[in-house]
């Protein structure tokens, strides 16, 4: 019975890290992409529809966290959606 | 007390759909980007660190999702990883 205890804690801590490790590699991935486009002054390959898109589903999933109450969720989202606005507002802010 | 039962399913049905538009966008908004970028045939301004970055993050959501059991959250990040793994590939391929 303490074994799978055991076990069954592990097996919790586990998924926690990889929920950690899953939202901090989704949020800061956006950060490359606002260097670059800062630095190169260029967003013509970038979708306008995809990151007004993805802008407004990262906000609802902010919301969503907010009605859940679930911080992480709120959080990871917020960044993400700063983080993807920016890289939106450079995409029409430097015309094609 | 029925009315307050009332109150709180439309609260919670609320929420289940944000979630659902919320997943629903973020996942299609990488559709116009492989159609960008398939027929310019041009990836120059994506940044390879951020698409690579992310398939990780979201491969390792999935895990997740197998692991506290959540088919949503599998489903989605499934499609997502097919989508932006698509753009990686297409980074990859047209070379700048």
């Amino acid at each position: 019975m303490e074994v799978d205890y055991f076990w069954k804690n592990i097996f919790v801590e586990t998924t926690e890290i990889i929920g950690l490790v899953a939202g901090l590699l989704t949020t800061v991935a956006f950060v490359p992409q606002v260097i670059k486009t800062w630095k190169s002054k260029s967003a013509r390959d970038l979708s306008l529809v995809m990151f007004s898109l993805f802008c407004l589903g990262v906000f609802l999933w902010t919301i969503y966290g907010i009605m859940i109450n679930q911080l992480p969720i709120i959080l990871w989202n917020i960044i993400t959606l700063i983080l993807a606005s920016v890289i939106l507002f450079f995409k029409i802010k430097f015309k094609d």
